[in-house]
């Protein structure tokens, strides 16, 4: 039966300075190495065999995945990363701070940004300290300067239906270790969520959501691994 | 240019215990942890681009694979795992300390066992301890169940042909994780080296061996990147 898994980052250095981080490669800090290791003892304690990994190419999601993998004792796991799996890119507000930009910007705007599911906010300018497109991990592509949820389900959804669904229908267990927004774009997709829907499910870090699906990848039943960190879990219309 | 970085994975708990490890998926001690990450370091001091990445199916190449890109701030690049890079198959030996081999089947036949490029020790015996066939990271495969120097050779070369090669021919940088004979296996493939002169060589534990290649990836220079613990360098016959 196809199962998938869901596991966010969790703390990097970015979250502890309230700064809106995207693409920017930051680093777990050690409470987020730990949180990750504690989401492989989850999926070790669950007795889930994963037969194959997906993240993203940023150090939070990558390292997480290993930290997890690592503490379930299977590190073996084919993994694949793909920048399609990344963070929602924040554009111009790449690197501020959340409060600055809510004094700056004021807190309705800020909140739409971050909140509503096809507003973007300002692009990114090329060529700054946040130019993405001189990173050798990006070469050879064309890169968004910004983007909302809906623009980020737009790069996830093709590589979902082209690399990763097709292994859940050949009815494999699959753990995709990524961030708030790309794995929002899945739980969209399995769970064919509006944008009103969507913008209602946040998924805690580092709890790993297990959802079973059936042959055509609907959802049958989801749950957390730690109960006790629990959100709502997402719900087909 | 294409560029081929060889990092053999440091001390693992059997090393310690002086055991024929093979394929037990034996885990690095803390020590072979951070000569892992020593590796990193001069993998990023000598400010060398990793493009791609291969490994073992085995948990202390694998680890030693992720603490090195960790160590070098590279943890993107792409890897991939297949157990035709893992150490050779010691049958028989498997488990076995080191001495109590020695005492038991006397030193010579150990010696030949351990150094003849073509005599592998006894096989396996299938259903015990560690029997690799219920490991599900083999399932699917035609097993060995004991391997010389030569025959893991002959499982390294197709792997090497089809996968590796090829990205060395477009000029990639490559950096191979993994063990001290599926790494003597490359560097007889690479160099064209007899029987006896890869017998001669061995590869220091977590010092990356830089190999520079020629467009048909025969080998124009090559250099340990921790020159305090290099050992003789391969040389063409």
């Amino acid at each position: 039966m196809p199962t998938l898994i869901l596991l966010r980052h969790g703390q990097s250095q970015w979250n502890l300075e309230d700064r809106f981080t995207g693409w920017v490669d930051v680093d777990l800090t050690a409470e987020g190495e730990a949180q990750a290791r504690k989401g492989g003892e989850l999926i070790r304690a669950a007795g889930l065999q994963v037969d194959r990994a997906y993240t993203s190419v940023l150090t939070r999601a990558i390292r997480t995945l290993w930290l997890a993998l690592t503490a379930a004792g299977q590190v073996f796991v084919p993994e694949t990363k793909d920048w399609r799996l990344n963070e929602r890119h924040y554009g111009g507000l790449t690197g501020l701070n959340k409060t600055e930009t809510a004094e700056k910007h004021g807190a309705d705007q800020v909140r739409i940004w971050r909140r509503s599911y096809d507003t973007p906010p300002p692009p990114l300018a090329p060529g700054g300290e946040w130019d993405f497109s001189r990173d050798r991990r990006y070469a050879g592509l064309v890169l968004p300067d910004t983007e909302s949820l809906k623009t980020t389900l737009e790069r996830v959804e093709p590589y979902w239906t082209a690399e990763i669904a097709p292994r859940l229908a050949a009815g494999e267990t699959v753990l995709v270790a990524a961030h708030g927004n790309s794995l929002r774009a899945i739980v969209k997709l399995i769970y064919g969520l509006s944008a009103d829907g969507i913008m209602e499910v946040e998924i805690p870090t580092s709890n790993p959501l297990v959802i079973d699906l059936d042959a055509a990848l609907k959802p049958l039943a989801a749950r957390y691994l730690d109960a006790d960190r629990a959100q709502a879990l997402p719900k087909a219309p």
